[in-house]
């Protein structure tokens, strides 16, 4: 007997198609989060919101292939359903949506969804074909879970844009949920992708959120020049001899259009490598 | 007093949303068929087949802006709305969906979804962008009038393939329905564009549904080479002196791959221009 007893797994479309309709023909309000698995305390954070917010909670754990790049991490992405499933038990999770790929991609598979102009700074700039991967997985999960909730974290703050930007445009009736990032108490936002860094590495890593601290402390000292912020945080990076930065630039924080001249709601975001390990953060001003 | 007394005009996205809620909730079953406008026999023959198959049968009328192409037809394309509801009115439709452009398409739309392969031949050579148009908008009415069932006519046989991939990709649970192209008596097949042509170009127009069925003729006698086949039918367009023509071509009905050797259940497929009027009409072999 463990604690996950309670937990039902399904692992085919049709079945959860079939569960989430007898959910909703109840009545109930369903909730959502979509996860890549590799759960860390930032996902169990969105799994408490949803949790309370729903009155039947699904996760799904399914490592999307289409939105990561021909030289990207999919093959050593972490898999560890056993310890994921653990780690969701404390929460009330109902279902574990837990497909195979040929469920979710089937022979012949060639529908893709877009957002199309969101989709193209920051991360899309370096991650050619990433966000279409993310619009289309979604949207099949959404078609298939049905959710009235899902809840997605603000680390991937672009991502989280272009959701609700997708349910907006394609008239999808989800409440879109935003949380902020969670973080080790040094700073560190934390990310399945951590577990690749050497000690080391984990050190320099902090040069990240402390980038951010630095350009948010100058912001509110009246600096609103944003060359000017973006400089003093590289120098930040630099120090701890992070110099493979994808990008750091602040834009606006609906929009992500850029600019000369930072305001309050800005978006603050970095993605920088450490080794071979990509990682991004970001932060409002 | 007029028949369409019992027609329900809903004209925003909120209120057929909230009424298809309502019906889904009763445990009725939604039949769709989306349509232009400009009504026509074929219409009202995919009408009275959601009709039997459903409980509750919505028509929507919008003319899509996205699907045509900057030179093509949006603007003079027939727009009757009283005429349209006369003519519905006889099928016993529950709800006509009469959404506004901007309801449909709001300020910052910017997403899109595409069956990316399907798209490419035929109609997709000589409309770029046309059918990206086709599935955006489709998918979104799909989203707000919930059906179980859509009824597409054949007629359109690329668009119902591509239709008919996206909901199958999407894991949208829709029973796509394909109804035969409905003809007059001579052969053309009934069309909202054949009311642009004079009365000359339509005596010419019936070259279109003859050189399908020279075609047809031609392959029951044994023979089974695609460009022979088609070679006999763009004679017949000739003769009538249908040279503009964007594509006479025998695919397979299901892939659309192209062929050497035609084999039955083959899609020949025809576009054409007769004076201004872009006419397009296939059959199965």
């Amino acid at each position: 007997m463990t604690e996950n007893i309670n937990i039902k797994i399904v692992d085919n479309v049709k079945d959860m198609q079939a569960l989430s309709n007898r959910i909703k023909k109840e009545g109930r309000i369903i909730s959502f989060v979509p996860t890549m698995g590799a759960l860390h305390e930032g996902h169990l954070s969105l799994m408490r919101v949803a949790k309370e917010k729903g009155d039947f909670l699904v996760v799904s754990i399914f490592v999307n292939p289409t939105q990561f790049g021909p030289n990207e991490d999919f093959n050593k992405y972490t898999r560890d359903l056993k310890g994921d499933i653990e780690k969701v038990s404390e929460i009330g999770v109902d279902v574990v949506f837990f497909p195979d790929v040929n469920e979710i991609y089937p022979e012949g598979f060639e529908t893709y969804v877009e957002v199309q102009e969101l989709q193209k700074p920051l991360c899309g700039q370096f991650r050619p074909g990433h966000f279409k991967g993310v619009t289309t997985v979604v949207l099949k999960l959404f078609n298939i879970v049905k959710p009235d909730i899902a809840v997605f974290g603000e680390k991937d703050y672009q991502q989280l844009l272009i959701i609700k930007k997708m349910v907006r445009d394609l008239h999808l009736e989800i409440e879109i949920i935003g949380m902020p990032i969670i973080r080790e108490e040094d700073g560190l936002a934390l990310s399945s992708r951590n577990a690749y860094l050497s000690h080391e590495d984990r050190a320099r890593a902090l040069a990240l959120s402390q980038s951010l601290r630095e350009i948010e402390k100058r912001f509110k000292e009246g600096n609103k020049n944003t060359n000017d912020l973006v400089q003093y945080g590289i120098e930040i990076l630099n120090k701890s001899s992070i110099t493979d930065i994808d990008y750091l630039e602040i834009r606006n924080g609906h929009t992500l259009e850029s600019k000369k001249e930072a305001q309050p709601g800005d978006l603050v975001a970095i993605a920088a490598r450490i080794g071979n390990t990509r990682l991004i953060d970001n932060t409002k001003l």
